[in-house]
């Protein structure tokens, strides 16, 4: 008997259909001997509607009540989920994040786990009954229902898979897996079987959309193997897991995008110490994700600073640098929005030196030239045109030959 | 400064509009220097919504579930409102019927209220807060989500005014207070400008739809004095309150009608003790809602005993009427769907014993047959066939003169 976690997303529950397809599952999971424990996201787009509503009621929105209204959502899904599963003669009971034990920090629409105190989860499951828990929800130390934010349905599974000390996490999400990149851009996009928690964080960090990173680093802090898989075929999906050192690692694993990506220059910036600092801590004030950043060498004392920020923080960026333009000695502001980035991870790349130049030479002889570089010890990732990315992500998932499996060091 | 508990119902918070309209009420409130207490029903149709797809979802509905679905509802509705309220400079607190200390018993769907300690709602005021708890909703001994049936936002209004000794408990609905007889059917129905509770509670037993019987009940129990009035035009409406031994009472206060009853007629009983109460403890174990029950005087040692009772159940209860026949010695079950009770309501009846002569007085000039009489101290009420009904009410409002006022006793 395994004791799981079964965590279904909106997609996975958008309807009656895909509600009683749940407890169908469920049901064959108990039915098979398991124990489990379900956490469940908002129906469709639900959490969707109660944004827009209370856009449309209310300019300022607090916190406190906006984590009120959208945890509704869970709460409607989670209870009928419980009465699709009552149908198929299982018992099951709902339970908030409160009930389940979810304590939090205060930090209302992005709150912290603090701690899982499972008890009442623990008690349905020794009275032989599912337990399902509203995702992405909790209580803070005031008494206050929090919301853990979007893609915290995610983070709550993987935390309770840990506090209950269970067997599995399985993720049921709308594809079947981890690819080896976007399916709807390479058409022999390869399913991962097993990914490393390491790489997967920086294909999340760099455009994967699922799952959450944030689960995956807690997966990761805490070792909770995940099973990322689809609710839609129920076929098996990819393992995620610690690194096994004893285990030959693949060079490249995947190659991951992201297209919501625009450049900031600062030119003629004087290359002293604190200049950078300056500016960088008035963009994070601002709440701007500054995600790359390059600084090329200095030429002559002066030196130009580049970064990419998602598409929607731009104009702000742009204020924000022109703002402090005179005070660093800066000529110039420029920006391009229809940049891209495409990333190539492999946890292998550690010890096998080629893969850069590897991928150099690739979006060279693709004509694709490169904007900015970064890497990682796993990870390469250069920012090109946005009308390019395609291309880049074609042929270098080509050419590291990922639709046929893995490239394994020696 | 007064402390007020304002309710407000479905269609009074149905749309962002009206959102907004009563969040300017309960500014307004503020402003006047009184603190607010709301409580907050589910928008619009919302409930109706949740049920429907609780019914598309599921079968056997159980309660527990279906207590922390619709609670949902409600939960929306309060954080859009506190939002709304912030919106224009007054802080406001949403709360939960277990975070506003509604203690219930564990009877799911339909739960009691055991105890009311509403410690946050009290902290809220004090720290100049306007706090909104939503309708109709509580904690069970073991920690569950309650819900205390329809129409319990109305109970949840006047328990929290109860325990809070609030000034005045307002329900805010879509009409403009309680009327002599319904607006619908009679041009030139009345709004009272008081009731009694006494007279107010057969008046919505008797067919007045709002506010709720069970609501009345716990007011009159406690003494908290309703005003029924609108969310639409704010002006003043009705205030149900004690009689006043001292003041004069409306001989006749109010006509109301219920079209939903159906007669069920059990022929050629034997007239022997216990026989009624084999049969309406069958009907009552089956949950069938028998409301008027009238028995003819023995002819012979037989008898008739009819009753009526919702159209929805009749069927149900003819079939068990029919199962108990030959044990009761009845010779014939027979029933009629299309008929309707009317009544008339007043305190000062009690002591002016010609209301009922007036009554059937009055539906004999206008043609209308009789079926079945019944009365309390305080109401004679009628049924006949449903065509006839409207004519019946519209001659009785005439014949009292309600329109122009009450008729006092001397």
């Amino acid at each position: 008997m395994a004791l799981l976690v079964q965590k279904f997303g909106g997609t996975s529950v958008g309807d009656p259909d895909r509600m009683r397809a749940v407890a169908d599952h469920v049901a064959r999971t108990v039915r098979r001997g398991d124990q489990v424990v379900v956490v469940i996201s908002a129906m469709g787009k639900e959490t969707d509607d109660l944004l827009r509503i209370a856009a449309e009621v209310s300019d300022t929105r607090p916190g406190r009540e906006m984590d009120m209204l959208v945890t509704a959502g869970e709460r409607k899904a989670m209870a009928l989920l419980c009465m699709a599963i009552a149908d198929r003669g299982i018992e099951a009971e709902s339970f908030t994040g409160s009930q389940a034990g979810f304590l939090t920090d205060s930090t209302h629409r992005n709150a912290k786990i603090v701690e899982v105190r499972p008890t009442r989860v623990v008690e349905a499951l020794a009275a032989g009954r599912v337990a399902v828990v509203g995702g992405a929800q909790g209580v803070s130390p005031e008494n206050n229902v929090t919301f853990l934010g979007r893609g915290g349905s995610d983070t709550t599974a993987v935390a309770l898979a840990h506090a209950l000390g269970a067997d599995s996490c399985e993720l049921y999400t709308d594809v079947t897996g981890v690819f080896t990149t976007d399916p709807r851009i390479v058409s022999n996009a390869r399913k991962m079987d097993r990914v490393s928690f390491d790489e997967l964080l920086e294909m999340t960090a760099n455009g994967c959309p699922k799952p959450a990173m944030r689960c995956v680093e807690f997966a990761r802090t805490h070792k909770v193997d995940l099973h990322v898989r689809s609710a839609f075929t129920w076929e098996p999906g990819t393992i995620v897991t610690e690194e096994d050192p004893s285990m030959e690692q693949a060079i490249v694993s995947a190659v991951v995008h992201d297209a919501d990506e625009a450049k900031v220059t600062i030119g003629g910036v004087a290359d002293r110490p604190g200049i950078a600092a300056r500016v960088f801590r008035a963009l994070a004030d601002a709440d701007i994700n500054v995600d790359l950043i390059v600084q090329n060498t200095s030429d002559h004392g002066v030196t130009d600073i580049s970064f990419t920020v998602p598409h929607g923080e731009l104009s702000s960026a742009i204020s924000i640098c022109e703002s402090h333009a005179a005070e660093i000695g800066a000529s110039r502001v420029t920006s391009e929005p229809a940049i891209a980035r495409v990333s190539v991870v492999g946890a292998g790349m550690k010890s096998h030196p080629g893969v850069a130049a590897t991928v150099f030479e690739t979006m060279a002889d693709n004509g694709i030239n490169i904007e900015m570089i970064a890497t990682s010890a796993i990870r390469v990732s250069c920012v090109v045109a946005e009308a390019q990315v395609e291309l880049a992500v074609q042929a270098l998932h080509d050419r590291f030959g990922l639709a046929e499996g893995p490239v394994y060091v020696d």
